[in-house]
């Protein structure tokens, strides 16, 4: 059987991968959660429909959500991850020297159906340090002021549970939560499918925070094959502010894979400059 | 009517993409020539089974796989293209200040089928500096030497008519065709998904040229969404020689980019070291 991914199929386009099995079927309060064997790509995960993690590539999705921004502050100690219940941004926040890591997953039943069938990924989240809190992340943040070093926002799609997390007042919120110098990271989609959810991310947080960039991995399964990030900052530049110390064991990310990320094709600055 | 790409299919993996109608179908002397409408990439052209290229995404693939060694390479004049009959190549190299440019496809009909549906991109052919020869790319190759500044291969896939052009021998041969301070530029294909075939040209290409780099550029419509190409040069170094005078209304390229494409994730520099 072949799964396409639904949000990218409804465009005439998508990913088509081969599975061989569904290992778990789970309607939760908030949605429908599929675990499948594939052929090529090792398990993967998908709700509603929409692709969310294969083994194969979740590291360079993982740890360019994670290492840039952990690269940047330089004593990042308490880092709030909104979404990511599958574990695997926590599993990289876990590589650096954090104090507290607080996981705000709205969707336990995300996170069991990890610790159950992806392991490695979920391998963070029993970590002392890991505080895991299953609320609504848009709701979360409004009762935590001036708080976090690190905010990664590790979202689903603009639609569904997630559709909050791509609205002005959820920035807002987060640079409320970010102690003075703290450094935001969000779930940016592809500057090949998706320019106006990007340009609309970006007209808001340029007026929002002093520092806004955006950049991007490479992740075969996702649509077009790339998704960015938008890098929302209240002091460090990206490029300027790169700790050497990089983790043992990283598959993607490097000092120089860091910098080149930023670099945008020529129509993508069109989108950015705004 | 979804299409699927054949290759990457038999891997269990594959883009589908939604076309709308078919605008030609040819059965030439060496493969199958198809052109689609599509819903979202505008036209595509399909051989054997393989989606050669859309108009959505054709600019990222033939700037990058033109305009970075002629922007490495001081003064092409003589430019020697293998395959891209579709015109899409040469369309970029007549953005230099080229004397001469031979483009060496095989099969006549990819390039009258290019002209009919894809006049934009077949654009450059009718220049009075484009000579078109129809001649296997590999057997031509044997009978130049020491003649071109610039070999771009741009070629199908290491099997049917583009087999020959991923061997040794013909990279030999490039290396001979080549003046001595030429460079060639050949399609390597995806570092997610084809590692042994870059291993393999690396390992040989190693020891036919002073200096072999890869480096990558997005294209969502093939395998994984990107491509690589392997940049085999006698004597200039990609990242030490960089002419600035970049062409005016690229939508890709820029001298960011050219540098920030031959830097690679983590995975891929172990298989670019050997």
């Amino acid at each position: 059987m072949w799964i396409k991914d639904s949000w990218d199929e409804a465009e005439g386009r998508s990913i088509s991968i081969k599975v061989t099995d569904e290992c778990a079927r789970i309607t939760s309060e908030f949605q429908e959660i599929v675990i499948y064997n594939t052929e090529c790509f090792g398990r993967m995960m998908v709700i509603d429909g929409v692709i969310m993690l294969t083994e194969f590539d979740e590291f360079a999705y993982h740890e360019m959500i994670t290492h840039v921004p952990l690269h940047v502050h330089p004593d990042p100690k308490n880092v709030l991850v909104i979404g990511g219940g599958d574990g695997g941004t926590v599993r990289e926040v876990m590589k650096h020297s954090v104090e507290n890591v607080i996981l705000c997953e709205i969707d336990k039943e995300v996170i069991r159906l990890s610790k159950e069938f992806f392991p490695d990924i979920a391998s963070g989240l029993d970590d002392p340090r890991v505080h895991i809190i299953n609320e609504n992340g848009a709701s979360f943040i409004k009762n935590h002021k001036n708080t976090y070093d690190v905010i990664i926002v590790d979202s689903t799609d603009p639609f569904g549970p997630g559709e909050a997390l791509f609205r002005e007042e959820f920035y807002r919120d987060i640079h409320t939560a970010l102690i003075a110098d703290g450094i935001a990271v969000t779930q940016s989609e592809s500057m090949f499918y998706h320019k106006e959810t990007i340009e609309r991310l970006f007209s808001f947080n340029r007026n929002i925070f002093p520092l806004v960039k955006y950049y991007y991995t490479l992740v075969p399964t996702y649509p077009s094959g790339i998704i960015g990030f938008s890098f929302c900052s209240k002091r460090y530049d990206p490029l300027e502010n790169i700790r050497p110390c990089i983790p043992a064991g990283l598959n993607y990310y490097t000092g120089g894979i860091h910098r080149a990320s930023f670099v945008l094709p020529g129509f993508m600055q069109k989108v950015i400059r705004g």
